[in-house]
């Protein structure tokens, strides 16, 4: 392994589109609709982010692929669900996602409402199709990152505080539950079912916080929100430029496995879109 | 055992009460709107047919209460997830539920879709909390039954077919996935967890699938929809006549230990509310 390399990123990605493609229901199957809708929330795009955080970090600890790519998958279904939720009319009431309409642009609020359920709910069924404890543990591990202390709890916190102005500490704890929690379970998860040691799956799971910070920044300084409002844009350049290299640290102990999760953290920081 | 007792009826009931209470988030502990919505959507009233029927399930096959408790409890609060998102604005726009202000109605569209989504996610955490491969098991059964195969689905097709006539097949299959799937989950899991045989885990799970349509076909009899429209009113209780006489066939060789399902069953069919 010599890090980062284009193909094997491409490879991965590949990978990971047609497992989705396959865990996903059928669109000619009843209920025909709920199931285009779901397709379409997962299938039109995105940078895979998750998925591959979780794979990487799994490898990172010399794992199988094949023993995280479920659990890739069902983290990948859980952001889509997010996202279709967050589009709602009565959330952010975006018509457009990925430069295509949003799925309740497309298939209207009800279809939209019951797609992301069973997403989540797909999520959840997926991660229990491979036996063993080892995934009983996942599950719980998720359960709390994306519930009510978790990402849907930042959801929450984000829209209590709509409208007033954000001291750093309650953007950090928005951003951390928000976004950062579903971003730092994928490195636990893919670092623990890699069959990584307690202190391994530790350290991943701290750069997966890392870099769960770094992206929101980096989206906070693209748009001038969050972040770069709080901060000013010089001061939150130079808080992701720190965060990075807190990031890499905990990837020292893993040698060159640890490369394509420093080349991921790399894209992070450096990503314009 | 002698059957059903009231007395016993109730004691269940608490236990269900007191740990659905302890296993929901404090109301004082932040995001606090998001958790007291939660709390509200669970602790409103309700008849915990489901957790009723789960531990039943397990008493059956002699299983220990606190062997379903749990399970029992994620039932219901995936059925309250389910209410909560029904009633929403998009969906059926019920300012009412128990005789008392929708989740929406009282807390907003947002923070109602937010706390479906919380304590669907709270009930696979719940879930996860159990070691061992049996809750991992049930976690598959009951996402199956809730997702878009089962409830989800059962929801989407409702919505597909609105406005046009139902024949008996769809509407049959309508029912069985948007309320039947949940609750005959119940019994499956409660006599699994119970560590039930193969051969009781099927029967209790047929007997979850008749009082599942029970319950609906007596829904339909009392407010003159579905099954009384299709049928007729005589036809739809001629029908439920039928359905409980097979319910409490599958409990025969459970002998006194299935009297407590069986007098469900009859509460179920003879329901006024």
């Amino acid at each position: 392994m010599k890090g980062f390399h284009p193909r094997h990123f491409r490879l991965v990605g590949k990978k990971i589109e047609a497992t989705l493609c396959s865990l996903l229901p059928n669109e000619n199957d009843s209920p025909r609709v709920l199931h285009q809708a779901m397709r379409y929330a997962v299938l039109s795009g995105g940078k895979r982010i998750r998925p591959i955080l979780t794979l990487g970090a799994c490898q990172a600890v010399s794992g199988k692929q094949a023993d995280a790519m479920f659990a890739a998958c069902a983290l990948e279904m859980i952001h889509s669900y997010s996202l279709v939720h967050d589009d709602l009319p009565c959330m952010d009431n975006d018509m457009i996602r990925r430069g295509k309409p949003s799925c309740h642009a497309k298939f209207g609020e009800v279809t939209a409402l019951l797609a992301g359920d069973a997403l989540l709910t797909k999520a959840f069924n997926v991660l229990s199709h491979k036996g063993g404890s080892k995934h009983l543990q996942a599950i719980q591990w998720i359960s709390e990152a994306i519930g009510n202390k978790g990402m849907v709890g930042g959801q929450a916190l984000d829209i209590q505080f709509q409208g007033k102005k954000l001291d750093l500490p309650i953007l950090r704890q928005i951003n951390a539950n928000k976004s950062g929690a579903l971003i730092a379970v994928c490195t636990r998860v893919g670092a623990y079912l890699g069959c990584g040691t307690k202190h391994q799956v530790s350290s991943l799971h701290r750069y997966g916080k890392y870099v769960g910070l770094l992206f929101q920044i980096v989206d906070d300084i693209m748009d001038g929100q969050g972040y770069a409002r709080a901060l000013g844009i010089q001061k939150a350049r130079e808080e992701a430029t720190l965060i990075l290299a807190k990031a890499k640290r905990e990837l020292l102990p893993f040698g060159t496995r640890g490369h394509f999760l420093k080349d991921i953290a790399d894209f992070i920081a450096t990503r314009k879109y």
